[in-house]
């Protein structure tokens, strides 16, 4: 079936079922972000390989909404469908409800398949469809009876994350989630975000690509633990370990008639982080209570031990960062190389490195233009060569038994231009002013976004995304409840929690760039004004001194940044052979301080 | 009758109605934040002056609470009575609505004045009370029998603001809202702030101290333009014009009976800025559509005349300001000076410029430790001495018939300590930070506070309130939608709007510290991502440069303040008397620049 022939095939369905559009949101039950294929539905459909989006099929319509991160790549990957882009959250651009709104005449019919969409997304979209006379209704998945060579939901085996690494035991969490669900007034929560059960059991698997996590559900009581999984991902070793710490084992087919069978309690879901589908099954006899998912809070702060871990994952990381960029030096010229190859090459160092567990996403390696796309997925079919005097971009992570990376580095491939060097000193000035920031406990992220914004803004120049993502320990490399963004998260900046730092600017059609650290919150200082936070630098790999101009940086960003590479510096080189320890030596000459 | 009485009598009314607990906001029908006597129900149950207050009374336990600015203030105030303060906003007071949980049994009732309270407070107040078994409901003003010296409601005589200072008529005004209406599917809109009267009508009056506002209600709708006012406020001579103009007049108290006879419209009234009283005689007969007042959103951004008019009052009240400087160092150790006395003196500065219509608020002079006090307001009662090697701060401003002024400068009054300037000089850079700052379009208010706070914050310092709110054109001082806080505001700031920029720092105990200017947004520049805006400021008035410390500030700082000054003094010289004149132009030694 070719695109044009699978939205014809699902209008027959949306026919049949008397359904006037039809809305895709892309996800899976657990709302995730990364999915296993079998849940790729919004790619199926439309051809978009995207992380956000949002398909709405109508009887003689089909659009797209994605956001400025992936304008270029929608535009590309949607040619040969009548699928239409929609450029989210711009001004000119038409919201989707809206959209919906417009095409629809009163009394028409919309659905969605309960098991993607969050319970608030849901309700506020039937709010403002139901205003303008148009039903919206969950429905089951209408792509079921039409993709037919659908990949089957995965059964990857799950194993027990051991404790020298998780440093918190499935008790322990327990117990803090029964602490917090008591003071919040419930007796359960349901768990729904793989990350969040990942954390919650001490459990990995390998369901997702990227993502060590197992398909399941949890439910936590005052009293009891469960976990809803296919039997089949649990070899007899680790259903001992957990049955013996007394949770309950059912088939991930059970949780439905499970929460059906729930009555008269205080349920605590997180309305953003559960879908519509899980919330309806609880409502009627339940009391409600919508509060953020207590593990997704509770992770977001690593204790000493993961902050430790965290640390030394970062500086192996660094390690095959460091080595890679040594062999890109020592090559580049003498053979052949494309984006593919360094993509290639990034993964056979990071694998060379201990406790090493797979790559974190799939890297953004993009060439010259490429760069400029801001998630570009470089594929065999995209793949180009990377050439002299261009600018590179390498944005990567992986995961390690103690704990998860992201870095990225652009680098100069040859003569760079004043106006390159220029763009490349102004984003590492904005991401120095993130690093250097100081400022009081329950600061949200929205005021420090800023920081990293005002040498770009200064200079008529901004990046269509956030700056900073919470990162996970052997987790997620993006997990809430935090940010860095300029849009509202009502969720403080707490010590002891770990982001992303990464401003960028994009000149379409040239190039892109984007220096990516992975920064620590800690507290600086006690004064009567109250206690304030700061964030350490834990990642550590050298960038590029050729595209830097010393004279666009003040005293404090040169002091920075010498200090910066001295420590990677004395960090990296025990993990580094003797040829790798000089190069790299050599990567950063101090800058004089004014 | 004393505090005391006063609660006992409210809460003999209380039992009698069966009330369990009492809500006193301390606002009036429109909500506004400067009020006439006879709504002053916060002050005359309490004690308590300040602008900002919630009290609940109950069987047996009265409180107030009050936000940082107002706590020391407060505290002194509630002497005298049992009634507590609770810090509001605070991490460890319990807030009002969980407090009321607390203090009543289930199915007890809690009621509040519905005349004084928003639709949108009250729905979420009633909300949370209800899911812990607690009735909200709306009541008559219960002070009403108790309180019976109560000053009258005012009847001060209205007039027209003429166009030559308005700029835009109530014609065009009445067609610009009209548009909006249209644009969002209404028919009609009930304008209830005061200030939005007052613009969509081009009238001014003098009901409310400071504030040049006729107390009125409006309704606007497609085809007609309704103002209930009393007519005793309306001489002959502005009732033909208002009649002219096609303007309907109705009496202020036949209000309430119109809204009741509203049928079958779409009425948009804004839920945070229109009472549940309004919202409750209009919600079952008519579609509500929610949104931000149209004539609140239209009279922040100013037109070309209008800033015109605000830049030439800026200057008449700088050489004001300056006259009392010069004053002030000229007689400051020969005579008896106390904060009363810089109160008097600044009113009769101001009071000598042309097109002089009052002061704008209560001036802040606060000497030493009173400085530290945020919204001090000096009264006989609590005047002091202002002495020799002090830190005196003074904030203060003017209405214009072409515009309204707010400034705040603190002054030395001899010998100061480094910690002083280096306090002072923190307080500086924040403020010239957010007069650099720039930004892209549809950037909201909290993005740019942090650019206010960050010297502040580098060294462990914050203050408890925001760093800018827009500013009238012959209207309130404090004006919305937009602000420039750490607390979320979907609001962008736009061209045209005019915003203080007033960071501070307070030790209590000993001084406060506090520069204010008022900055107007303007096109920066426009480039391929976007257009950008920045500020002008215009406040023209110097800096006291003996508490500043030039070895603190940039080079970008030093040429801000050298450039600031050189402007003050080329365009306040023409209106100031020689000696003055002489004085101004020595009061900034321009900074070496680096």
């Amino acid at each position: 079936m070719n695109l044009i022939e699978r939205i014809e095939a699902l209008r027959g369905t949306m026919a049949q079922k008397q359904i006037d559009a039809y809305i895709i949101t892309g996800t899976d039950p657990h709302l995730s972000e990364y999915i296993p294929d079998y849940w790729k539905t919004r790619e199926w459909i439309s051809g978009f390989s995207g992380s956000y989006g949002r398909v709405v099929i109508t009887s003689n319509q089909a659009a797209l909404w994605t956001d400025s991160r992936y304008f270029l790549q929608a535009e590309e990957q949607l040619k040969g469908s009548e699928m239409i882009m929609m450029k989210d959250r711009q001004p000119d651009t038409i919201s989707f409800d809206n959209w919906i709104i417009g095409q629809l005449r009163k009394g028409a019919i919309t659905a969605v398949d309960g098991l993607t969409i969050s319970a608030r997304e849901f309700q506020s979209l039937q709010q403002k469809l139901d205003a303008n006379g148009i039903t919206l209704v969950q429905s089951d998945d209408l792509l079921y009876p039409i993709w037919k060579d659908r990949t089957a939901i995965p059964d990857a085996v799950a194993y027990s994350h051991e404790m020298k690494y998780a440093a918190i035991s499935r008790e322990e969490k327990f117990e803090l989630i029964r602490s917090k669900l008591h003071q919040l007034g419930a007796s359960a929560t349901i768990i729904t975000l793989l990350d969040d059960i990942a954390w919650s059991f001490n459990l990995r698997g390998c369901d997702i690509q990227y993502n060590p996590f197992v398909t399941a559900y949890g439910y936590i009581s005052l009293s009891q633990a469960i976990l809803f999984v296919d039997m089949v991902k649990i070899p007899n070793s680790l259903k001992d370990i957990l049955v013996k710490e007394n949770i309950i084992l059912k088939q991930y087919g059970e949780f439905q008639s499970f929460l059906s069978q729930i009555k008269d309690q205080n349920i605590l879901i997180d309305f953003d982080r559960t879908t519509i589908n899980i919330y309806n099954q609880l409502s009627d006899s339940n009391q409600l209570i919508d509060e953020v998912s207590i593990p997704t809070k509770l992770k977001s702060v690593k204790s000493k031990e993961q902050i430790m871990g965290m640390k030394k994952a970062h500086i192996r990381d660094g390690a095959a960062m460091v080595n890679f960029l040594h062999w890109f030096g020592q090559n580049f010229g003498k053979m052949v190389m494309t984006e593919m190859t360094v993509v290639d090459k990034l993964f056979e160092f990071r694998s060379q490195q201990q406790l090493f567990a797979g790559i974190s996403f799939h890297p953004i390696v993009g060439f010259g233009a490429h760069g400029a796309i801001v998630h570009y997925s470089v594929s065999k079919a995209s793949d180009i060569a990377v050439e002299k005097d261009g600018i590179l971009l390498i944005d990567s992570g992986g995961h390690y038994l103690d704990g998860t990376t992201d870095i990225t580095r652009t680098i100069s491939t040859g003569n760079v231009t004043l106006q390159q060097k220029r763009d490349f000193t102004i984003v590492l000035k904005g991401m120095i002013g993130l690093a250097n920031a100081v400022f009081p406990e329950d600061t949200k992220g929205y005021s420090l976004d800023s920081f990293a914004r005002k040498s770009l803004w200064d200079n008529g120049i901004n990046y269509g995304h956030g700056t900073g993502h919470g990162i996970g320990h052997f987790l997620s490399v993006h997990e809430g409840p935090m940010s860095i963004r300029q849009e509202y998260n009502p969720e403080p900046i707490l010590e002891g929690q770990i982001l992303s730092n990464e401003p960028a600017m994009y000149r379409t059609g040239q190039y892109g760039i984007r220096t990516e650290n992975v920064i620590l919150c800690e507290k600086r200082m006690s004064t009567e004004y109250g206690n304030f936070l700061g964030f350490e630098t834990i990642t550590l790999c050298p960038v590029d001194q050729k595209l830097v101009l010393p004279e666009l940086l003040s005293a404090e960003e040169r002091i920075w940044l010498n200090n910066y590479h001295q420590q990677v510096v004395n960090e990296l080189s025990p993990l580094l052979d003797e040829p790798v320890k000089k190069w790299l030596s050599m990567q950063w000459v101090p800058l004089p301080i004014v």
